[in-house]
């Protein structure tokens, strides 16, 4: 639980390491979460965002999976299902136009389908370790798109049935950057003076 | 209300385009605001945001609102404050870990806090049209960093005081791409065959 008092799912929103690796969403679960990402605004209401849905063990998946990081190849494909987000690029010559903003867009969807499974009481944990070039190229990501994050869906599972390595990684204190140094007025690094007195910056895990 | 059963409050979100022009925000309810965008997810807990609060009469304010596009400019005055979004650029000499990641992140903590809003009985509309570049150079926006969007926060006001085009854009109806353009199985453009039937793609604004 996050230690101030914003709503929830915002609130109890954390990202686990530890999944059943059992456990199966149903295809209206993942179609519910996708749902939730497409009715995500975006600049120009362009929906710069697509979606790989790797359940465990299809083609996706197994695409996936050989070219986690070694930190990921042991937490990752215990989860349900896996979303690959992907930006499709702009064509303008701008990099605001072409990059920063379908990039910005599909992190909103991402946080979309992420408090989606959420309020589901599923769990969701994005990670960015993996082979991104060689990913793209074994689903046939086009030139004009990049693959950006994994989205990890599932339920928890028992930590003593993992590495302790990921049993560790699950239970790791959060942390945040006061506000102070996020919050600016007129000027750069002048903290806005406003600022209500804050949570703390750190949260256990749960 | 989005035409398909998500969890609130993504499933009541909109971006209207009549606001209150007297209402204020407590600096607490901004606070508030923040912390929602402080505990979102990011890429090795980088939290590469940062927020420029520009209440209304505010010198923030004062320095962005001259550089709103003329379809914004009757609108986004009206509300309470708007929070400027800025990423912090990185330095690998990746596009991937410099660019891309860092907004897909930004995009995430502006979503956080735009959901934030709505869970207060707020209404948050984001908007990308303005002078970018003037309105960086008015607030000493580093070179590293890059202005990405306005997030204009407020409650909702009465569509027969503000100016007749503002009124139409707010009752426009809302749509969004058939999820079968979007989830894709293991080969791009493919539609992911676990889709189950989904609400319409329309909705009213509300």
């Amino acid at each position: 639980m996050n230690p101030v008092a914003i709503a929830e799912p915002l609130r109890s929103r954390w990202s686990p390491s530890v999944f059943d690796a059992q456990h199966e969403l149903t295809d209206a679960e993942i179609t519910r979460l996708l749902e939730a990402a497409q009715w995500a605004p975006s600049s120009g209401n362009r929906q710069p965002w697509r979606y790989v849905v790797a359940t465990r063990g299809s083609a996706a998946h197994r695409v996936l999976v050989p070219h986690l990081s070694r930190g990921n190849s042991g937490w990752v494909p215990r989860a349900s299902v896996v979303f690959l987000s992907v930006v499709v690029l702009g064509t303008d010559g701008d990099e605001l136009k072409d990059v920063l903003i379908p990039a910005h867009d599909v992190g909103q969807a991402s946080a979309h389908l992420t408090l989606q499974a959420h309020a589901m009481g599923l769990h969701a944990h994005q990670f960015g370790g993996f082979d991104h070039t060689a990913v793209a190229a074994g689903l046939g990501i086009p030139d004009d798109a990049r693959v950006l994050a994994g989205i990890a869906v599932g339920v928890r599972g028992n930590p003593e049935e993992v590495p302790e390595r990921d049993a560790e990684r699950d239970q790791r204190a959060r942390s945040r950057r006061p506000l102070a140094e996020t919050a600016y007025d007129d000027r750069w690094d002048h903290p806005w003076p406003g600022l209500a007195p804050s949570g703390p910056t750190t949260a256990e895990q749960g």
